[in-house]
C-alpha cells in the first residue's frame, strides 16, 4: 500500500550491519576487549590535526550569515575553484570550477550522477566483487546493474566477461579502485584497457557509455609504487564520485563531490543533469560549513600510516596461519579465501573465537570474506590468535 | 539519451533563482544598496550565540573519531530522544526516539517522506500557493501533485475544493504553516476539519491518506495568541518535516528530521519505509557535527523580533500605499496583490524601480507577488519609496 520496496529496503538490514548489531551486543556480553570487530569500513584513524583548527577559525572569523547559509547547488565556487585546482595539479585534467558539483558525499555522488544518466531500464555494469549499494542506487535510478566477475586471484577486470555483458542497454560502467571488498588497485594498463573497449562499443551503438569511478579510497594506498590511475585521463566520457569521509576521517559528516569531465560529448547536459537529479533528490546543497573546511585542508588525509602497519601485520600473521589472501594495494579491506567452500559457514564458525568478518557473498563474490582493517592496532594485536585457531581448526 | 527529466530540471531555473541572478548583477551595475532584493528566503539574521558556543565545545571536546564518525543511518539515539522530549513537552504526543529520522534538512525530509509512501501514479494534493519544490519531489517519487487553491483573500483551506480534489488515489496530502509564500498560519479549526476529513476519505477507500507537515517556519510566528497547531495532535496518520533551517538561521548545513506519528496505523511499515527510502536516495545520516550541536540548542531559536519589526514596517507603508496585503502571521513572506491582472507584469515593472519581487504564479496563485522581508531593517527602511512610487505608477 505504501511503497513496498522501500520498506523493504528498511527493513532487511544488510548482513554487515546485521553483524555490526551482533558486534554490540556481544561486546556487551563478554567485554569489548575480547570481540575482534572486523565488520565495518568505519575509520580508527582521526582527522588530521588541521581540521580542528580549521573548523575553529572558520567557526571564530567567518560571518555566521555567510557561513550557515545557503551555498548555490552546485556549491560554493571559491570551493570548487579550490578542488579543480588541486585535481589539475595532480592530473593531465583542465578542469574548471564548473565541472564541480559538491555533495553530501559519496552515496550521494552516485545516487546523482546515476539518476542524471540513467532512464528506465538502462543497464550499469559493474566489476565483482563490489559495494553493495550499487544495486540499491541502480535500481532507485530506474536502472539495472550487472556485476561482472573479476579474474580469480588477482580481482582484475576480466575483459572476455566485461564484453560479453556489454549490450545496448549499457549507460554505465562504475569502477571502484582501490576497491572495497578486496582492495585492490586497477592498473593503467587495465584503465587503458577498459577506455577503449568502452569507446569502441560507445561508437558501435552511437551511444556514450559513461565511466563513473567510485573514488572514496583514492588516497589510501600503502606504497610508493602504487598510483591509483585517474579516469580522466583515459577516457573522455567520464565522472569521478569522490568523497572526503575516508582520506579526512570525516564519514559522518557526509562531504564530497561530483567531477565531470569537460571532454565528455555531452559535458553541458551531463552536468545539467546531475543539478536537476540533485534537485529532484532533495539536496539542496551540501553542508556549508564542511565546505568552506575543504577549502582550507584540500589535499590533506589522516595519518594512513596505521592502515598500511595494519595490513602488513595481518597480512603476515595470515598468510603464515595457512590463508590465502590477496594482497591489498589499498582501501582498508583484506578479501581472505574461506577455508571451506561456503564463506556464510566459514565466517559463522569464525564467531565461535569472537571474530567478525562478512562473508563475500554479499560483495556478489562467493568463496571469501572481508575483513575491515580499519581497527586499532592493539586490537589487531589481541586478534591474531583467534585468525590463527580458526585455520587450525580446520586442519583437525 | 540521458535523463531528459533531470537535465531539463537542472537546466531551466526557478524564476526565484532567475531573478536573485539578475539581482546580483543589478547589485554590481548601479551599487549594492541601491538594489532592493526580496526574491529569496535566506535567513538576515544569524544563528543564535548558542550555536557559535556549542560547536566550539564540541570540537574541541569530543573524540574526532566518534564526533566525525557514522551514525546510524536514523540518528543518534541520544540527539533523536532530545528532540522526542522536547515535542512531547511541547504538544500531545508521545513519540519515542524511534519516531523520529534525522535528515539533511526540509528538502530531504520531504523527499525521503514521499518517496517512502507513494507508488507510482498515486496523487498527492497540496494547498495553493505553494511551494513550487513539491511539484519536483512528488514526481520524483513517482506520484502526481495536485494544488487545490485556498480561499480567496484569507488564504486558507478551502474545503469544499478539497473534497473535489480528494480521490482513491490520493496518498498524501502536504500542509505547509506558517505559509511559504502567504504567511498565512492554518488554525486549529481548520486542521480538526482537515483531519476529519481525510479520516471520513480514508475510511471510505480503506486506504489511509497520510498527512505531511512541512514545518521549517514553525518558529517563525509574531504574536503571542498565534500558536501553530501540531498535526499530530488532530490527526493519526500524520509525518512532520521539520528543519531548522529558518528557526536556527543554519540553512546551508541541512539538518532537520522527519517525524513519524506512532498513533498511525501502519506506524513500522512507514518507518521503515524512510529508513529505506533515505538507503535508496543516498543519504546515509545526517551530518554528525549538527546532530551533535541540536542536542545543545534544540528549543533555541535566533532573533526573529527582527521579522516581527520588518513584517509590522512592510505591512503598515504597504497598505497606506494602497496595497492590499494578507498579514502574515508567520515566516517571513509577505503575500500581496499585484496592481494589475498580470502579477508577471507588475514584477517587472517593479524592476524599474529596482525592487525584485516574485510573482506568485510560481507559486500555483496568480495576482499576488511575494516578498521576501527577511532582509536588513537598514534595506527595508530604503525600499519603501520605491513600493510608494511603484504604487503611484498604477494610479497616473
Amino acid at each position: 500500500m505504501i511503497n513496498e520496496k522501500n520498506v523493504r529496503l528498511g527493513t532487511v538490514r544488510s548482513s554487515i550491519r546485521e553483524l555490526f548489531e551482533y558486534g554490540k551486543k556481544r561486546k556487551a556480553e563478554i567485554g569489548e576487549e575480547n570481540v575482534f570487530d572486523f565488520s565495518i569500513g568505519n575509520p580508527s584513524v582521526p582527522a588530521p590535526p588541521e581540521v580542528k583548527l580549521a573548523l575553529k577559525e572558520i567557526i571564530d572569523t567567518y560571518d555566521p550569515v555567510e557561513l550557515h547559509g545557503y551555498t548555490s547547488a552546485q556549491g560554493d565556487y571559491s570551493v570548487r575553484n579550490t578542488i579543480t585546482e588541486y585535481i589539475n595539479s595532480r592530473f593531465k585534467t583542465e578542469l574548471t570550477a564548473d565541472c564541480i558539483y559538491m555533495t553530501c558525499g559519496a552515496a550521494a555522488s552516485l545516487t546523482i550522477t546515476l539518476n542524471a544518466l540513467l532512464n528506465e531500464g538502462d543497464e550499469v555494469i559493474t566489476f565483482a566483487p563490489f559495494f553493495p549499494e550499487y544495486k540499491v542506487f541502480t535500481e532507485h535510478a530506474g536502472g539495472k546493474l550487472l556485476a561482472v566477475e573479476c579474474e580469480e586471484e588477482t580481482f582484475q577486470i576480466d575483459f572476455k566477461k566485461l564484453e560479453k555483458a556489454l549490450s545496448p542497454k549499457t549507460k554505465a560502467v562504475i569502477v571502484n579502485s582501490p576497491n572495497n571488498p578486496s582492495g585492490v588497485v586497477y592498473g593503467e594498463k587495465s584503465l587503458i584497457l577498459l577506455g577503449q573497449l568502452l569507446e569502441r562499443h560507445s561508437e558501435k551503438y552511437k551511444n556514450p557509455v559513461y565511466l563513473i569511478a567510485d573514488e572514496p579510497y583514492r588516497e589510501l594506498t600503502f606504497e610508493k609504487d602504487v598510483r591509483v590511475p585517474y579516469i580522466m585521463d583515459f577516457y573522455a566520457n567520464s565522472v569521478v564520485c569522490y568523497s572526503y569521509s575516508k582520506s579526512l576521517s570525516l564519514p559522518g559528516e557526509r562531504i564530497g563531490y561530483i567531477a565531470v569531465n569537460n571532454k565528455s560529448e555531452n559535458f553541458a547536459e551531463v552536468y545539467a543533469g546531475i543539478c536537476g537529479a540533485g534537485r529532484a533528490l532533495g539536496y539542496v546543497c551540501a553542508p556549508n560549513l564542511f565546505q568552506q573546511l575543504i577549502k582550507k585542508v584540500c589535499g590533506l588525509t589522516s595519518d594512513i600510516s596505521v592502515y598500511k602497519k595494519n595490513r602488513d601485520k595481518l597480512y603476515t600473521a595470515l598468510t603464515e596461519y595457512g590463508y590465502k589472501v590477496v594482497k591489498p594495494d589499498g582501501a582498508f579491506y583484506m578479501f581472505v579465501k574461506a577455508l571451506e567452500e561456503d564463506a556464510k559457514a566459514f565466517c559463522e564458525r569464525a564467531k565461535d573465537y569472537e571474530l567478525l568478518i562478512v562473508a563475500g557473498d554479499d560483495f556478489g563474490c562467493r568463496g571469501y570474506a572481508r575483513v575491515s582493517y580499519c581497527v586499532s592496532p592493539e586490537m589487531l594485536e589481541r586478534a591474531l590468535p583467534a585468525f590463527k585457531k580458526l585455520a587450525e581448526s580446520y586442519k583437525k
